[in-house]
């Protein structure tokens, strides 16, 4: 089962929902134009479905394999990296003073979802490496920058995160990791690194030349916690005074993780500086770890949500061509069906079931629905860069939903997939199954969904005193016209939010933190719809088919799982309380 | 991390919720006293998490091995499935005039329950095995039933059911294996079968020395469809005079799937006649064949809902215990929390962060309300067994229930233990991403949920024209005095039962099969806690922390999970039209 990426609707959401137009309209973006995206979507997507999308099941069945410190790609991968840097496809959305093309990060996240949607494992990076990318222009010197950014803009080295240590998960100021200033020497100005990160993705492999290590350490005398964290850049390989590849740095791939799914990207054990030999510069300010990993985090938590999506369209392709195919069961009694004329037809291909149908139905709800979000962040994240106004308080609050809520919606489509596919979906051959293993990662990493919540009903809930979060709220309710489940939907979540702003202490807002979350997320995503479908009759280039098409997933996911979430509502109001009244010890306790 | 038998919490609901000393007044199983019944629950519980847990890994990693037809099952199988069998645990609900112990289903029900928690892949084979001794025992000739029965209920042979065909799953009228009766020779009387079975669990393995096919199959000039299949009984090994293993029977495996989960189930793809030499039996009546695998399925239903609350069991041990291990993160400001008195408190176990605990505690709510089901179905196929009053009708309302929702929960908390664990619930090692894997084949087979949900809102719904369902609905209500949200679900599960029994057409109940599922199996388990919540004050034998313990999992169920279900009515009211919007190749376009 191939993957054909879904141009015309990429191409609608990119107008209506993100306004790439209004983006082009801007001096930085004038590049922007309709043709040039036209031109940039179709093309990433031929890119992503001819060169990455046959790797996937090799990717998963194969995997990265680590040899004595080594990491080997599953075959053809090197080729199919070397196209991708050949291409240029990475310095979409890089500043244009490094050699980037400077085009809107909307473009980029386009990308990053065709790459995901052909190969989820591989385009892992695609996707840490412009993190790198970020956090280096926004706080490296410009030394660093020049010597640093043109080459992984361009792809031909590419950048990891190095946050997570074995104590230091959710909790990154837990970190021992230690960066020692170096007083003499050939090393003098740098920095000796030392210590263990795990998680590491792509912290080694085959694909290129070098790789540009981000690490989070703390300094001797630092202050405990966030607050002494410093970021360092650390080669795989160090450069020559011309910044060329020079000796190889104190930096070791350990071994790497055996994993549920994403097969093809390496999760390394990193070492640094197992021989006191592992030097690194400083990236930013003394202490200013936190705030060029929030740099980093944030685009990254966006990209994560991009791959819940990703992963739902892969998977809702899937499901779709198999229910087409398979013969099972006939129909007998026929309700107002459109397309089966006859009262009695005989064995038909499973998607006429009404049963299989709803799923399908939903799974493609579901995935436009995470589009539209993706898109409308990814639209806001690009208005922030130009400065306008309420754009970063939009962001802000959109990322957790994003992350969160996209990546619960990468699960639950993959397992419907599994389902439509039935017995088939069990056995590995179909690709089912590594849509659902591969899309488990999503919820966890950078930041588990339930740290998201948090953020959500913590820092985003006070942003702007609170207005933010209900001029979100406002904007749904006034779109939610005509469209009463939304309308009450949108009801709800204010009184959530008033209540967790008024009168709810912090525990009682993170109790009921994931239920408002999804409370809110859907919400956003129905008011999205809506626009989408009211874009509808003036857009000429859309087809009657899409036209039918998007107004049935819009109705569906209005109709039916708008309400769903309105379900949530005493579970994001029931505070504390509930979960404390019994002890941990009590909790466990088996019997 | 091992498993621990939740003993306390199996005797408090079969005592209060299978009501297991009402059966016991009954003669037919005036066995089951409160000793019996104790010594069996702690006894099988011992046994599995003896025998059985330690082996879970293993037959994940190792997996059961085909060669050349043979398949080998992993290290330590062997000795475990022998000290089954010598232990008689398999005997314990078989019918005493074949060498069984006659003891309620409830009890057996139990037992499958520790089997699964231990290793739901290695406990497959005994769950199939009682289908077979139940279709034979009520379908059976006598001599088929000396022959066969006492081997089966011993566990010294094991049964398998071949139904699926590769054009014939769901659909079992599509099935082309053939049976011709042998008119003269050595096997005149008997039937020679031909034809490919797929997904054939443990149907082959070297546990046993014989195993006992019982295959569907149609015969010369039988009817079309379902009503020309009859059931065949085909050894592995063929039998001598004396019932002793004589000569190979022409069966074979011909492969194993590489499935997601379950490894050390052993799913086979068999072959009857390849050489013309496969002979079976009839057993019942010719074209009586659906009629027997309903015997078959009906409790292998009931079983496979069992397997869903095994897997939550597992994961949320699991879960507990990581969280109450793992540190990461401080707390600072505590709402009312009884176990953590202080204002401020450093690095915590992450069970006493608010949305961990959402996630434990629901996981914990959401197991205990599929045993509530479970065990209360299995009471009253016990009844219904003793021929009382509306239990039949009950049971079979509750089948499709125990099936699809209890696997549905198996998969939610199989997928919040992943979610507890992080990124260490990502890699293999833990443990939590084999159960993710392990649980998701249970909404697939023995019928899809699609099909249970099918199976309610049409054959069930109209038992004694619509009054059964409406019986239960009745008592959901009266026992819902005092929980708001319940009383409320009640309600609205009894306008959608309406609404389905007197103006939907067949499409339109299929379409809002599903959600009405979830929501009557939802209020039906809210029903059974307030049940179980109102027993805890007269049972002296329960601990005041499991009294703690499961009044906050009830809260929880009633106060949180119920009205998420009642967000489902408007799906499922919905009825087929939006379904069918748009024809299939339109829905099928990618854009």
């Amino acid at each position: 089962m191939t993957y054909a990426p879904p141009v015309a609707e990429q191409l609608f959401v990119l107008k209506h929902v993100a306004l790439i137009d209004e983006l082009a309209a801007h001096e930085r973006f004038t590049e922007a134009t309709p043709d040039m995206v036209e031109a940039i979507v179709s093309g990433v997507g031929d890119f992503a479905s001819g060169e990455y999308a046959p790797l996937n099941r090799v990717g998963d069945q194969v995997g990265a394999r680590w040899d004595a410190g080594q990491v080997t790609m599953p075959p053809g991968f090197r080729e199919a990296y070397a196209a991708f840097v050949a291409s240029g496809w990475g310095s979409l959305d890089g500043p244009v003073a490094y050699g980037g093309q400077g085009l809107p990060f909307s473009l980029f996240s386009v990308m990053m979802e065709d790459l995901g949607t052909a190969n989820m494992g591989f385009s892992l990076v695609n996707m840490l490496t412009p993190a790198a990318i970020e956090a280096l222009h926004a706080h490296g010197s410009e030394a660093q920058k020049t010597t640093y950014l043109p080459k992984l803009i361009s792809g031909e080295w590419t950048g990891t995160m190095n946050l997570t240590e074995p104590q230091a998960g959710s909790d990154v100021g837990a970190l021992k990791t230690m960066a020692t200033p170096v007083e003499s020497g050939d090393h003098a100005g740098q920095w000796r690194v030392k210590g263990t990160k795990i998680f590491i993705t792509f912290g080694e492999h085959d694909l290129t030349d070098n790789i540009v290590h981000l690490v989070l350490a703390r300094t001797p005398d630092a202050p405990p916690g966030t607050r002494g964290i410093s970021l360092f850049l650390v080669p795989k390989y160090r450069l020559d005074a011309d910044g060329a590849i020079d000796e190889a740095n104190d930096v070791a791939c350990v071994s790497i993780e055996h994993k549920l799914g994403i097969h093809a990207s390496p999760t390394c054990v990193m070492s640094f500086g197992d021989h006191d030999a592992c030097y690194g510069e400083l990236v930013g300010d003394l202490h200013g770890g936190m705030r060029a990993m929030f740099t980093m985090m944030n685009n990254a938590r966006l990209n994560v949500g991009n791959q819940g999506m990703q992963i739902a369209e892969r998977a809702t392709q899937s499901a779709l061509a198999y229910a087409a195919e398979r013969i099972q069961g006939s129909r007998t009694r026929l309700g107002p069906i459109a397309d089966t004329p006859r009262a009695d037809v005989g064995p038909v291909a499973i998607i006429e079931h009404p049963d299989v149908r709803r799923m399908l139905i939903r799974m493609k709800a579901l995935t436009q629905a995470a589009r539209a979000l993706t898109y409308y962040a990814a639209g806001q994240a690009d208005r922030a860069s130009l400065g306008l106004d309420g754009a970063q308080a939009r962001v802000d609050i959109l990322t957790p939903l994003v992350k969160a809520y996209g990546t619960d919606i990468g699960c639950e489509v993959a397992s419907l997939g599994v389902q439509v596919h039935g017995g088939m979906g069990y056995v590995e051959e179909t690709g089912a199954a590594q849509h659902y293993r591969d899309a488990r990662i999503a919820p966890i990493y950078e930041g588990t969904n339930g740290i998201q919540a948090a953020d959500l009903v913590g820092r985003k809930m006070t942003i702007d005193g609170g207005a933010a979060i209900k001029q979100l709220i406002d904007d749904i309710r006034s779109g939610a016209k005509g469209a009463a489940p939304l309308a009450l939907l949108a009801d709800d979540c204010a009184e959530v939010a008033a209540w967790m702003q008024a009168n709810a202490s912090s525990d009682d807002r993170l109790a009921g933190s994931t239920p408002f979350l999804t409370m809110l997320s859907v919400a956003t995503c129905g008011w999205l719809m809506t626009i989408e479908v009211a874009a509808l009759d003036g857009d000429s280039t859309v087809s009657p088919d899409f036209v039918a098409a998007k107004r049935q997933a819009a109705s569906f996911y209005i109709d039916q799982i708008v309400p769903q979430a309105a379900g949530l509502k005493a579970a994001a109001m029931a505070g504390a309380a509930p979960l404390y009244a019994v002890d941990a010890a009590t909790l466990i306790g088996r019997d």
